[in-house]
């Protein structure tokens, strides 16, 4: 029986020298890979109440949609700025050189409303913390972020020590 | 019973004068609107045979990715260029102003392989158009092209007439 970490294509020196980017379109391309993903990171979500998924541009959408079309929930897309039409609610975080922005529409997330942040990979943890921030900010609450690959080394954990987070598949070492 | 077209927010004037802009972020946000657009969008798919989706980034994988995983194929992302760790294969299109490039893992397709193009919105069809060549680039077959929403006045149509075209949505007027 095949494990996720099997479809994933590690990399070593890409982008640059002392990374191993982890490429999960080997998971994706593959039918018993990418069925397996997202049933993997069901998993993560039993038990869990809640009301709708988010998913960051544009990763977190290949496996934040499926998973809010199978709970038979709503699923609101995290955007780079700029990208959505109505009345949007956003955030900044720090990058590793420079800064990003990302955008909700400020409808999307009613006082209450129970949210689960979805994304492919969490490494820094600057990106889904911003996201949460953005559901806080509409009232929302955060209930459970799931990832596909947690880079532990990277410490996300410790920026989002306040949530409850799961993921699948972990690697040591960036 | 309500269909997808109600779950879409038409907003006059947006980007610019004279434009709808058909926003379908209110479908996806929706429990009832995310599975009306993706159930209707599978049906489109019944009776085409066919190996693997493929979608454009980013809101091509918001439908893709699930309808890969429903029926239990792999999905290839789309991808805007310079985003993909391993060789590609990409190709340039015009748009309105300027022009934009997509590539694709060259080993995400093989040849004969029967591909599914999955995009949320068709207009002048300038994307998917390159989606496809980059496909046939590597050998293999667009069998079919599905959209939620057509802009019909755009003439998408007409660029891609020698291919298999099927949408939920039809809209008359930009």
């Amino acid at each position: 029986m095949k494990k996720v970490e099997d479809y994933v294509t590690s990399i070593p020196g890409y982008p640059k020298e002392g990374i191993i980017f982890r490429d999960i379109t080997s998971v994706l391309e593959s039918k018993e890979g990418l069925k397996l993903a997202i049933d993997e990171m069901d998993k993560l979500l039993e038990g869990v109440d809640f009301d709708v998924i988010a998913g960051a541009e544009s990763r977190g959408f290949i496996f934040g949609a499926p998973l809010a079309y199978i709970h038979n929930k709503g699923f609101i897309p995290v955007r780079k700025k700029g990208k959505l039409p109505r009345e949007t609610v956003e955030m900044s975080y720090d990058l590793e050189y420079g800064s990003a922005t990302i955008d909700i529409h400020k409808d999307s997330i009613k006082p209450g409303d129970k949210v689960v942040l979805v994304d492919d990979l969490i490494a820094t943890g600057g990106t889904i913390q911003a996201a949460a921030k953005l559901v806080e900010q509409l009232g929302g609450e955060v209930v459970k972020m799931i990832f596909l690959i947690e880079l532990t080394d990277l410490k996300g954990r410790e920026v989002l020590k306040k949530y409850d987070i799961a993921s699948v598949v972990q690697y040591e070492g960036e």
